[in-house]
């Protein structure tokens, strides 16, 4: 037979058993946390019609996107899990209850060059809060308090939520009477981080055509900081000048505000004036999440308010509020970093069976015996010579093998060998399980481990 | 702005968030009891190189699959989860360790021709067990326990596994001197069930070419029936003629007897000469099941034991023995039938927090506190009236709505409703999250209900 030799394309995700049980911890996280903030599940077929999926249409997306053919049909793979969202809500309107509330993790397509640390399949996990007509502002402070519940469950602390409001940046250039420019604008000062104020400077002056006294007025805003209350008390300085400044104002203290009610610190987010999310999505709060050890990477989870989500398919008004996490980023990049706990066990069961009689029996038994309490158990039924069984057990990672001989059959015990420490212990099987359960509660923790 | 009608391609499932719930629910049962026997959880992705996807290559599954370039790139999407385990384990053999079990719960694509209950997009729930070289019978036993546990969890009980062994039937083709044919015998003989003894008769001497007394045997053999023993005891009677089939017998008796030990009842499982499995790819056992009260459905779990899984990819001999469940199919079927259990909540939330001051602190509070008791809770932050909240409440489906007003809040209490009772109960938020949950646990049950 010819073979062939076998790879998995570059730019896809395909982890080693021991790196999927890792990954597959930070989706569990994701999906209890978000289903506790009552957000119905959501899965939409990864190939939607061409014409519907780029409705909006244009630029780097429709390069990058995997379309086909397929008989008469004109085909695309999802680019993200926000297009399908609009399609599902258009499509069922009547059958949803406004305000609507799903999360969705789900595979990405986008045909991007292959880059490392970049994806052309990865997970998204979005959740999204879309209104009939309205919708309260306390939805965009409960979406970030659910991004920090996530982040507090991953194991992660050193984290900041950074909050703006699009109203507050289109107000302030309107009062500057530069909201013709603002777009130019808005990507310049997104740069202040990178290239520093006086760069910035030069390219508002000699590239966007604003005056000395525009860039620094510009300047001088968005290097507003201190304190959510400081930052604050200066914007209430430019209060009475514009409308849409005042409304974005008074947004942004209410979403501060009811974050705090929602329990997420301080510390853990930051009204952030440079923050703006693109440039026609987003309408009011937006949202950026950076790891504050390690800023080189970027927000790892973004979003904010949009007042339109169906416009391309309904005439109905939907507005909505989002965000989304680049989990197959954000897990590449915590592996990287060497921020996954490497102290949980990986292995894909907590004891590993091994039968040391010729009759199965019992040890079928035993082991159907320990799952019943609770514990993930694999019987191994090859016939080799103990040193290759105990062999297999170590290159599996278990924390435990369970050893069943005659003896231990006639006794009604089983062996216990702790596969770390070496220990072993003769056990009922009910102590046994209860042996196991507890070592393994004593070695749990976090997903995340900082350093 | 131009309006295109929203749509979701034919053959496409996609489900509204209750029934959605419903589907995860089977797919949490699945990955449960799946990972409760030490198998690893797999993602592979669902583009893959076309010329390693079709290495196989040929018929039907090719004129199925979806298959697009992407610059230089020959792209299609995997048509089965198979194909992609074989090659995960020729490409990280090095990596794993053997025998190596994975499950993998993911979508697959086949442009089939749409048909009512047909997917082009639908979920496989896959366990394989991949040997070195070598692999033990025991492993061909614990698949179907495996599939056997996740059938009752989900609440049926009215289900048969049906087992045979592909030696036994080309052992006895083989004794016949019809070996050359048993391709097409087997295929005839498939059609028992449907066109009866006397059709399947003039096939095989018309079409197939056997003589009167070949058809005859074959008939006799495949409709040997009774019960698991007494079917054993009956093949025991054609022993000592082929060793083919002498060694799959002996198979299948260590299959059988092991099931028993494993907790199989023998009414959930039954040897069944007639099912063959396709032609080429099973090497030894082969299973189907079956809904008993549902036999026009066909298999719904369907696999068997292999000899050679990567043989594509890799000169290693990979001998394996898997099964698949066909998941988005048995949940419409069960839908379609009404067998989904219809008493359990299919709302996102168990309960819904209506705040009922200007102030959203206290509901948010309220809200925190019931999901540190375990509980999924929405905060309702829409500024509506009364009616319209609890209107939302029932759209929703939630099974509590939970009231604060300025006078529960000043007593430290909140008003429980019960929206199917109408019952109305003052509580403390501990006593208000423990009334639900017993409500909630009152109301469990299983997924399927069998009438």
């Amino acid at each position: 037979m010819e073979i062939i030799k076998p790879r998995t394309l570059s730019g896809f995700m395909e982890l080693l058993p021991g790196k999927q049980i890792q990954f597959e911890r930070m989706v569990a996280i994701l999906r209890d946390t978000y289903a506790s903030y009552g957000f119905a599940p959501l899965d939409t077929p990864a190939i939607e019609d061409a014409q519907i999926l780029l409705a909006k249409g244009g630029g780097e997306t429709e390069k990058q996107i995997y379309r086909f053919q397929k008989g008469d049909s004109d085909l695309a793979l999802r680019f993200d899990l926000t297009v399908p969202l609009a399609k599902y809500v258009a499509l069922h309107c009547n059958e949803l209850a406004f305000p609507f509330r799903r999360f969705q993790i789900s595979k990405v397509y986008r045909g991007e060059r292959a880059q490392r640390g970049r994806f052309r399949e990865f997970y998204q996990a979005d959740i999204d809060i879309i209104g009939d007509g309205k919708l309260d502002i306390l939805n965009e402070a409960e979406i970030p308090a659910i991004i920090y519940n996530v982040f507090k469950g991953f194991g992660l602390s050193r984290f900041q939520i950074r909050v703006n409001n699009r109203k507050i940046l289109n107000g302030f250039y309107a009062m500057l009477e530069l909201a013709s420019k603002s777009g130019d604008i808005m990507r310049t000062v997104d740069k202040l981080d990178k290239i520093g104020p006086d760069k910035v400077r030069v390219i508002l002056t000699d590239d966007c055509g604003l005056t000395q006294a525009q860039a620094e007025e510009i300047l001088k805003f968005i290097t507003i900081t201190g304190s959510n209350a400081e930052v604050i008390a200066a914007l209430e300085g430019y209060t009475g000048r514009n409308e849409t400044f005042d409304l974005g104002l008074s947004e942004l203290k209410a979403v501060t505000a009811n974050l705090s009610a929602f329990g997420v610190p301080e510390e853990n987010f930051a009204v952030d004036l440079t923050i703006a999310r693109g440039l026609d999505y987003y309408t009011g709060t937006v949202y950026e999440t950076t790891l504050l050890d390690h800023p080189e990477i970027g927000s790892v989870c973004s979003g904010g308010r949009y007042d339109n989500l169906a416009g391309y398919y309904i005439e109905k008004q939907l507005p909505g509020v989002g965000i989304s996490i680049g989990l197959t980023r954000l897990f590449y990049v915590l592996d990287e970093q060497g921020l996954l706990n490497s102290a949980l066990p990986c292995a894909p069961a907590d004891a590993l069976v091994l039968p040391m009689t010729a009759d199965p029996g019992p040890a079928i038994a035993l082991a159907q015996q320990l799952r019943g309490a609770g514990l993930r158990v694999q019987l191994y039924g090859e016939q080799k010579k103990f040193k290759q069984k105990m062999a297999y057990a170590n290159k599996l990672g278990v924390p435990f093998a369970v050893l069943l001989g005659e003896d231990e059959i006639a006794e009604g015990m089983c062996s216990v060998k702790n596969m770390v420490s070496g220990q072993q212990l003769k056990l009922t099987p009910a102590d046994a399980a209860a042996h196991i359960r507890a070592a393994l509660a004593a070695n749990d923790g976090p997903i995340i481990s900082e350093r």
